[in-house]
């Protein structure tokens, strides 16, 4: 009775764990989307809001991170449930750090919010919504095991890729003809290389899952 | 006899943790200065070398991500010992994408090697150094959980931060001036930019040293 009643509680805590990393991804996607658009809405509230949330992020790391060690520390799991433990571990560090990248995008908003409009935004938010996606995508794969859907992820990052070269390009080509928007341009550059690394956050999450699933280093291979 | 053997095993195991992370650090820090030196002698054989020496990397983050599952899988660590080898497996992941970054140094390489030399690598090598510093000292600051390295660590990011911004506008006015360098400063702006993340990665660690050293969320609210 004892020990059955242990191996539900295993199961409970697990299944904590893996909510616990879903609802953190959900609230990182809600960070990204409404720090686009406090972009491209020039709504300084919402991007000072999206700052401030950043916190509840942190928080999330932290209670994973801590049930995490509970679960590793009183249930001595074994070979899968160790390798998913771990792992959560990592991707709630990637998370964090998306996060971060969440708040950057913010802050520039808030200096470019001042200024006139440098000119309407298209491919970013483009790279927004990809970026969101392989962060939802790379989640779903981890805990769903789906290495398809991880090999997805990696694969949309070039995408991602992309759309940031494209915008660099776009960026040069005004600051050439008008040295005057220089400094928006190379603020609207640096949130493109913040939406670049919230993609590169997921893919090294996808390729974890990747190493997980498929269990041999895939990771460097690939 | 029998559990006394354990227990000097457990330990042998711990120090073999730490000691491969820090060889593991070592060999980051020379991909560090050996993606610079290549760039600054425009040496593309060595440029070259240290793109195949990443897999030394990657092999060796697998390494230690499967001692430290056994470890956790055999021994069933508590508290202090479960926090270090979490955080190593967390720390792994930073040198390992440190790699990525100088293997992206030396790509640049390259490219850059085939045109003529844009101009003298001053505030480049500095960089440099400092971020590798950075990562020997964040590693330092996790083996002797040594808090007060690892708060130096965080407030070097701000000097990488400065010299970055300095390259930034260099090259800006570099571009301005003679369009025709534009393709070249791009790429030498990307270049720093990978140092500004290796020394992110430093401070990552250094963070979640902080973190283990307090026990508690320093990470968020220094």
């Amino acid at each position: 009775m004892e020990h059955e009643h242990t191996i539900k509680q295993y199961g409970i805590e697990l299944k904590e764990i893996r909510e616990q990393l879903l609802e953190m991804g959900g609230k990182v996607e809600l960070m990204i989307s409404d720090a686009m658009k406090s972009l491209v809405e020039r709504d300084t509230a919402l991007a000072e809001a999206t700052i401030a949330y950043d916190h509840q992020i942190n928080r999330m790391e932290v209670e994973i991170d801590d049930k995490c060690l509970q679960v590793l520390a009183r249930r001595q799991p074994a070979a899968r449930d160790l390798r998913f433990i771990t792992l959560a571990l990592k991707i709630v560090t990637d998370l964090e750090r998306i996060g971060d990248q969440c708040r950057n995008i913010c802050k520039h908003t808030l200096h470019l919010n001042k200024e006139p409009a440098l000119k309407p935004y298209i491919d970013l938010p483009r790279m927004a919504v990809a970026a969101a996606t392989m962060v939802r995508e790379a989640l779903d794969a981890f805990v769903r095991a789906d290495a398809d859907l991880a090999l997805k992820v990696c694969s949309d990052d070039t995408f991602v890729d992309q759309l940031n070269s494209q915008i660099q390009r776009e960026l040069l080509t005004y600051m050439m003809a008008d040295p005057s928007t220089t400094t928006r341009a190379i603020r609207v550059n640096a949130v493109a290389k913040c939406l670049e690394r919230v993609a590169d956050h997921a893919t090294n999450v996808a390729e974890m899952v990747i190493f997980m699933v498929k269990g041999k280093d895939i990771r460097h291979t690939a």
